[in-house]
């Protein structure tokens, strides 16, 4: 297991862009955009990482094979323009996931055609938009995406995102998070599907200025550097016809 | 939790039924199809169970709504026309899985749409037709479809399936084959996905007569009577916008 | 699988019995003692179910070779004498419990022998009687643990038991609340140690009348049918030298 | 997360050292004993390890408070001698390892009194020293220990160890094995436990001149990088008494 990646992590923020082109009070809270905050997030806590972001206005949504095929892991935020994502380039994300390229996914990205479709369940929830207070739990305090948090993180003022979520049990289930109004979810959440590594994280919002929170950005650089895999060359899971005793002639 | 349901299982055998109806070998081996072998080995472990069946060249495959309304767990059979599944078909019986109606993934319905669109991998594998003796080893002995089958069942001739199997880790691993060329797989496994239950199950093959070994019938009729779900009315899981405190409401 | 099973399921309900007997508050609230209250909701709602119940004071601690023989499911209640149950006592029940009795474990019971004997770790957590309202909330819709019960569960007045709990993951992960001062906990978990089935849950406590609440009543006795093993005999797993193709002079 | 430890990963390779010192063959297959073999593979492939062995015979079995203290991994092998080893000694190993040491387990380790001790269960399994081929196949290759090494890794001649292999289900299984026999053994699993890291692997015994075989050595390595944690100062998880909105203070 090599501890010391040959080249600096590549992670790409993709954000559809749409509440802060459109809304003024959100473009105001995120003057550079959700995904300029959770860029800039990366950056900070991996200053040795190579952040860029893409957006859903751009050809291709910004996400063409080759952006795709220099990124180690991409980040995901979208929310009321989840059908409006071409399923050519949902396919083409999923593909690279299953072939090894790290993902998270981030909040209202729970309903995001990519994430529904390498999950394979509805990943529904309940809601209300309503100044609850989140408050964070570790519970799984030997992961790495743990590192440098308090448990809890406190979030003054956050929506509520409560169970039941409509997700396959995780592979690892590393936050839990409660409301003020008593609800509970399971905040932070990874999934190893094909070769890849899915980290789910829902803290965050548009009407909220969540992405500035210290832990909060803490967290995401932690899910982005976690979600890199070292395996070298990705490839997709094959089907193959195999001879009796082909391993002996590959080990020869 | 109610032990003795109010009315019995009712199971409906789906086959894509094409090598039967195509190659008088296959023809020969199950001269009722797949389908009638498999709903013949649920009738003989569970007696009180109400067996139907279903194939590709019906009307809507035989998978109309009011089939899959009146239908606990369904047993899913496929390998050479996958794709000629109609997606509207599949996306009915992924609605009612998620609602709650069980399935029963059988050997090459691993790459089925169903199953695929369920789990979000690739569910690729490696394989050879090469007259392998299977070994199914019981690793959890303390589920219920391990029931009154020794370890190992021994299947004299079969195809084989090996690892690298590209799903997700399942809930619960049941069975591990190994074969006489040394490959190994997890042939017995458990998924939970929405308010539904999934057993994959991969003995069996339409090259050999596996459908009649009688530890492979039985421990199919466990997984069918697993996947059942005693909760009542099925219902999808869904996105509920909730007011703070609607809980007391409820439980007032 | 056999749904039927040929027998009543036998419960022996265990508790210390010290609060009850030396405080007379709490022997108000519990005139029949804890196991007493446990015992009667298992009655409730499991009527074929043979309940009986078993103390600390009792010679071996009731808890006799020939009372675990004929016991499927152990209830577990314990808190501040756990240091003064014998290990040889501890140690009978461990063996069954690996030979597949089914072993339900409440409350204060996680810091219990018997519980951190078998989970391996310390099962410390965070707690304070202060009167929090917990609320319980179902997390895998599809567990037969869940029947019945509304998600959540409103327990007005509660011990707080909080995160982080040091347990193994839970093979499945069944409940979680919260508590009104913000704190999380997973509070139903069941695992599979040996042949045996061993859920946990956490609501209930001395101070507070919870073994009277119906929803906590109908998840205990829920829990109770499900850490049944319908496996016939109960045998602690074997260390066993196999000849060469053993399997197949089984198989003859 | 860090990915760039501050300073070098610290093992401590532990053996019994008994079979080395009492029999001539096997003295001549591990002329530096079991520990010497292991610790140069690991040395080999992460050169910058500090790696030290201890054993049986020394004073506190090598294995001290201090010598603990400066231990980010500890890899233990054992086999006839399990019933020698000091309860005191194994308590505070333990200890350690909730506290977050990591923990590789080799082979025959699977009774040791540390092994049986975090797990819970009889850790029993079937075996057959019978110059079986061994066939090691990756099940999880997004998993660090997977690294640089193929599937199957091909162990001419190895003890057989088979199913049922009587652990707990583990947090990921990494490793699947069959043998010539025809066995299956989960050949390579994780653990975590309290704020440690435990990976098991079967591989390796002391007929058997595999502590040699280059992929073997390659995961061991790879398994003592893995287990390392980053998480600052060891500590035992504790029990707390927490008032109401403790964490507004410590966030304060």
């Amino acid at each position: 297991m090599s501890k010391t990646s040959p080249r600096p992590l590549r992670v790409t923020v993709w954000n559809e862009n749409v509440h802060e082109t459109t809304e003024p009070a959100i473009a105001a809270r995120y003057p550079n955009g959700i995904h300029g905050a959770v860029a800039d997030a990366i950056r900070e806590h991996l200053p040795d990482a190579e952040v860029g972001t893409a957006t859903q206005a751009e050809p291709e949504h910004g996400l063409s094979e080759s952006v795709l095929a220099r990124t180690d892991v991409l980040v995901w935020w979208g929310h009321i323009a989840h059908h409006l994502v071409e399923d050519e380039v949902v396919e083409r994300v999923k593909q690279q996931v299953l072939a090894g390229m790290g993902l998270v996914v981030l909040h209202s990205g729970h309903l995001s055609k990519i994430f529904t479709s390498l999950l394979g369940t509805t990943c529904n929830l309940a809601w209300r938009s309503g100044h609850d207070r989140e408050l964070v739990w570790t519970v799984d305090p030997t992961h790495p995406i743990t590192r440098g948090v308090p448990s809890p993180i406190v979030i003054p003022q956050q929506e509520m995102y409560g169970e039941h979520f409509d997700i396959p049990a995780p592979d690892e289930l590393v936050f839990i998070s409660s409301f003020s109004g008593g609800e509970v979810f399971r905040s932070g959440c990874t999934f190893r599907r094909g070769h890849g590594r899915i980290f789910y994280f829902s803290p965050g919002d548009q009407d909220y200025p969540v992405y500035f929170h210290p832990d909060v950005r803490r967290v995401i650089a932690n899910g982005a550097a976690w979600a890199r895999q070292d395996a070298g060359e990705r490839s997709l899971p094959q089907i193959r016809n195999r001879a009796t005793g082909w391993f002996e002639e590959e080990n020869r």
